[in-house]
C-alpha cells in the first residue's frame, strides 16, 4: 500500500501545485511505471487514488487527465462575536460521543482517533514488548514526578523542530493533553473566572472549563486563519479575560493552522492585556507541510504561554503520554499534576522514549501525514459529490478531521435515526461550543485507511442530509 | 528466601499467640528441620529472622529460646483536637521527599514505596510483556473512560472480599489512588469549604485539599482505634464540614485499623450530619490479618461513601491503576476523570487484570503481608535498641509504615544535616499534617527487605536523636 500511496502523493502535489494544467494529459501509466520503477498496477492504484480525490479524471481509451479547474468548495462561516461569557452547557452529547466508540462494527466518523494500525508503529510495540518483559525498577516504582527523564529529553529535542526551547528539567510528562490542559486552566482559573477560546473548540477543553466552573468567552475563528484578534481585542478591553486558549496548529475542529502575523498579533494582545495563554499543540507535529510549523510557544517572550501536547494524534491515545511547557507557571504545574494523579505510567512513557531516541519518529509521521492529507481530499470530494448543494467545507492544514456546514436551518442531530440505524458515529457540531453553536455542522475523522464502507457512510449521510433539507422546504 | 521466612512467619505467630510461654525453650533446629523438611540451614535462618525481631533469643549451647516477657513499647500520643479549621501550609517539604528518592544509594525508609522485586510479580512481569507485544487496538486506542472492561470485573470481585458489592459498571479507574481523591474532594468541595481529616495523614491528601482551596479540620486520631469519633462530632456541630476523609484500614502512616464499633460509630455520624466519606483504602488488601477487614464502604447505606484506592501499595505504584468506587456520586465523578485526565493508560490496566484473573494476587498479597508484618516486629525491635529513651512506637496492623514519636520538644528536622550527610532519607512527620504538627515525629518505611545497611541506618538515626536530645538538655 505505501508505494501507489507514495505514487500518488508525489503527483497530487505537482497538481496541486499547477504543473500540469487543467485539461492537460497526464504521463502513461507506462511511463510512470518506468520512471518511478514500479510495477503497472501501482501506477494505476496511485491513479485511481487520485481520481477519488478528484485530482485526475480518466478519459476512456485515452489515459489520464487533469479535470477542467473547479471552485474550491465554499469554506465554513465565521460565526459572530458573542456580547458576553457564558457558562459552558451540558455535557450528556459528549459522553453519547465517548460511549459510541465501544459499539463494534460502528463505522467511527466521530473520534478523534488517528490510525494505530500503520507499520510504522511496530518498533513502538517492540518497544513496549522490551520493556513489558524487563518491567524492571524503572517502570514499576514510582518515577520522577515530572516523568522520565528520557522522555523529557526527547521532548526537549522534539521542542526545537517547534521552534521553542526548553530544558528537560522544564517540561512535565502528563496523563495525555487532556491533563496538561486541566492544570493549565486550574493553574490559572478559579470558577467564575472568564477564559476566551477560539471557537469552535476541542469539546473535551469545553468541558474541562465547565467542570472548572469558568465561564467562557467565545471568540469566532476564521476557518483558515484562526481566531479572530479584532473580536479577542474586544473580549480583553471589556472583560477581565483570565487566560486565551487556542490551538494554533492543525486546530480541532477547523484544522487550521495560523499565519504567522496572526500568531504575532495574538503574543502581542495577550502581552497588552496581560493574560497567559494556553496553547494546545497536539497536531503540531501532523501539520501538511513540512517542516512542521512552529509552536506559538516560539514567540513566548516571557513564559506567558503555557504549552500542552501528546502523543495521542500522532502515536497512540491509549498510550496516555502528554507533556506541558508551563513556562513561568512550572512551580504550580508540578504541584497541580503531584495532587492531581501523581507521577504518569511509567512504561508507556520508556517505550515512547525509546521510540523517539532510535529516531522512528520521523519516517512515521511523514507517512500518517502523508495518509491524512490524502484521505482529506478524498473525503473533501466524497462531501461535494454526495452533499447538497450550499454545503461548506473547511480545508484543514494539517491533523484528520473535517469540518462541514450545513445550512443554518438544519440541525445535525435530525440525523441521528439514520446514523443510529446505519452504524455510523459523527461528532455532531454543537459539542464544539459551550452554548450549543454549530448544530448546523459536523465533524468526520478521515484517520483509518479509507474502504468501500467508508465512501458508503459519507453517502449516507449526504444523502440523508438532502432528504431531510429537502423534506422541509 | 522464601522458606525461612515462611517457617519464621509460622513460628512467629505461634510465639504471638502465647503458644510458647515466656522462657520456655523452642523445638531444636533439628526437630523442626525434620518436622518441616526442610534443611538445617533454614531453620536456622528463620531463628535467626526472629531474634532480630526480638521474639526468640539464643542461650549458647542450649539452644533458642522465647524471652522474657517485656513491656510493649509505648503508643504515640494522640493528639488534642484543634479549635478551628484552618489551611494547607506549604508544600516544599513534600516536594523534598519526592525528590530525594531519586538520589541512587540512598536509602531510602522515607517513601512509601512497597517491595516490587518479590517473586510472586513475575506473572504480572509476563503479563505486561506480552500486552505490549500483542500492543493491539486495545492498549493503543483510546478505552473506555470508565477503564478497560476485564480490570473493572476483577475489580468487582476484589471489592466482595472487602466486603462491599459494586457492578463493574459503577467503577471508575483512575491514574493512581490520587487521581481518585483528587476527583472525590474536587467532586464535594468548592475553594473555602472544610474537609474534617483524620489526622496525622497521607501527606499527597494533604496537598490536594491545599490545591482545592478547602480548609482543614484535623480530628486527633488513636494509634490503634483511629479518628476520634468525640472531636469529629464536635466539629460536625459546630462547623459546616463537606466531606469527612479517613482511612479506615491500615492508615498511612500510623497503620491502625479501625474496629467494627468504631466503623458504625463513623457512619452514624456522617449519615446524622448529612456529610459524604471519602474512604482511603489503599492498604486494605495490606491488612495483616487475614480475611482483610472490610472496607468502610461495607457499612454505606445510600452511597456516601466514596471509595479510593490503587494497586501502588499491594502491586507496584508505577503502573499507576488506581480506582474508585464513587457510590452516587457517580456520573460527577466520571466527569470529572474524563476532565481531569481522560482515561487512564491501558497497557497496564490490561496486564493488572490478567494478574488478576489468572490467580496470583492472593499469592503475592500473603507473602507481602508477611514481609511487611516480621519487617515491622524486626524495625520495632530496632527501634527500641537504638532510639533513646521516651521514644514512643506504632503498632502498624498492615502496609509498611511504622510511625516513631520523639519527646515533644524534639524537631525531626535536626535531623537533616546528618541524614543527608549518611543518605538516609525519612518522611518527617510535619508533612502528615495541614499545619505543621508531628514535628518530634518520624515516619520509616520497612517495605523493601531489609540489609546490614537498614539496620545501620535505623541505628544511626536512633543514636543521632540521642545525642540531640543530649546535647540539648
Ligand atoms: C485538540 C485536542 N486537545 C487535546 C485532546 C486530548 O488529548 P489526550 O487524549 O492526549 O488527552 C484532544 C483529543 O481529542 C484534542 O483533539
Ligand atoms: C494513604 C495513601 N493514599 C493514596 C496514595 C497515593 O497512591 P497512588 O500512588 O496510587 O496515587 C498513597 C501513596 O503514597 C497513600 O499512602
Amino acid at each position: 500500500m505505501s508505494r501507489y500511496l507514495d505514487l500518488a502523493n508525489t503527483l497530487g502535489s505537482r497538481i496541486e501545485r499547477g504543473l500540469y494544467g487543467a485539461g492537460v494529459r497526464l504521463p502513461s501509466v507506462r511511463t510512470l511505471s518506468l520512471e518511478y520503477g514500479v510495477s503497472l498496477t501501482t501506477v494505476q492504484q496511485a491513479y485511481r487514488w487520485l481520481e477519488m480525490a478528484g485530482l485526475v479524471e480518466a478519459r476512456p481509451r485515452s489515459g489520464w487527465y487533469v479535470p477542467a479547474a473547479r471552485p474550491a468548495p465554499e469554506l465554513p462561516k465565521m460565526g459572530k462575536p458573542d456580547l458576553r461569557p457564558t457558562d459552558v452547557s451540558e455535557w450528556g452529547q459528549v459522553q453519547e460521543l465517548l460511549d459510541l466508540e465501544s459499539e463494534s462494527g460502528t463505522i467511527q466518523l466521530g473520534r478523534g482517533m488517528p490510525d494505530v494500525e500503520s507499520p510504522t508503529l511496530r518498533p513502538l510495540q517492540a518497544a513496549l514488548a522490551r520493556e513489558g518483559r524487563r518491567a524492571g525498577i524503572a517502570s514499576l516504582h514510582y518515577n520522577d514526578m515530572q516523568g522520565v527523564a528520557a522522555l523529557r529529553q526527547q521532548l526537549s529535542r522534539l521542542a526545537v523542530e517547534a521552534g521553542y526551547h526548553v530544558a528537560p528539567d522544564s517540561l512535565i510528562v502528563t496523563t495525555g493533553c487532556q491533563e496538561a490542559l486541566s492544570c493549565a486552566v486550574r493553574i490559572l482559573c478559579a470558577p467564575g473566572d472568564i477564559v476566551a477560546i477560539a471557537s469552535p473548540s476541542y469539546h473535551g477543553m469545553m468541558q474541562i472549563l465547565k467542570e472548572s466552573g469558568v465561564q467562557v468567552f467565545e471568540i469566532p475563528s476564521d476557518p483558515l486563519q484562526g481566531i479572530s484578534l479584532e473580536a479577542l481585542e474586544l473580549a480583553l478591553d471589556r472583560w477581565p479575560v483570565k487566560a486565551i486558549q487556542v490551538t494554533p496548529n492543525a486546530s480541532n475542529p477547523l484544522g487550521y493552522t495560523m499565519p504567522e502575523h496572526r500568531r504575532l498579533g495574538l503574543i502581542r494582545l495577550a502581552q497588552r492585556f496581560d493574560v497567559p495563554i494556553i496553547e494546545d499543540d497536539i497536531n503540531g507535529d501532523l501539520a501538511y507541510g513540512w517542516p512542521r510549523p512552529h509552536a506559538l510557544k516560539a514567540l513566548d517572550e516571557d513564559g506567558r504561554v503555557l504549552l500542552c501536547s501528546s502523543f495521542s494524534k500522532t502515536l497512540a491515545p491509549g498510550l496516555r503520554v502528554g507533556w506541558m511547557a508551563p513556562g513561568r507557571y512550572f512551580d504550580k504545574a508540578l504541584r497541580m499534576k503531584y495532587t492531581g494523579s501523581g507521577p504518569t505510567a511509567a512504561l508507556p512513557q520508556i517505550a515512547v522514549a525509546e521510540f523517539l531516541q532510535k529516531g522512528h519518529y520521523p519516517a512515521h509521521l511523514r507517512r500518517m501525514r502523508r495518509q491524512y492529507q490524502r484521505q482529506r481530499d478524498i473525503m473533501t470530494e466524497w462531501v461535494r459529490r454526495y452533499f447538497p448543494e450550499g454545503t461548506r467545507i473547511g480545508h484543514p492544514q494539517g491533523g484528520f478531521t473535517l469540518w462541514i456546514e450545513l445550512p443554518e436551518s438544519f440541525d445535525t442531530h435530525a440525523l441521528d435515526p439514520m446514523l443510529k440505524e446505519n452504524g455510523i458515529a459523527i461528532a455532531h457540531g454543537n459539542i464544539f461550543s459551550a452554548t450549543g453553536k454549530y448544530r448546523n455542522c459536523m465533524r468526520l475523522s478521515h484517520a483509518s485507511v479509507f474502504t468501500p464502507r467508508t465512501e458508503w457512510a459519507v453517502r449516507r449521510i449526504g444523502e440523508a442530509v438532502g432528504e431531510i433539507l429537502h423534506s422541509t422546504c
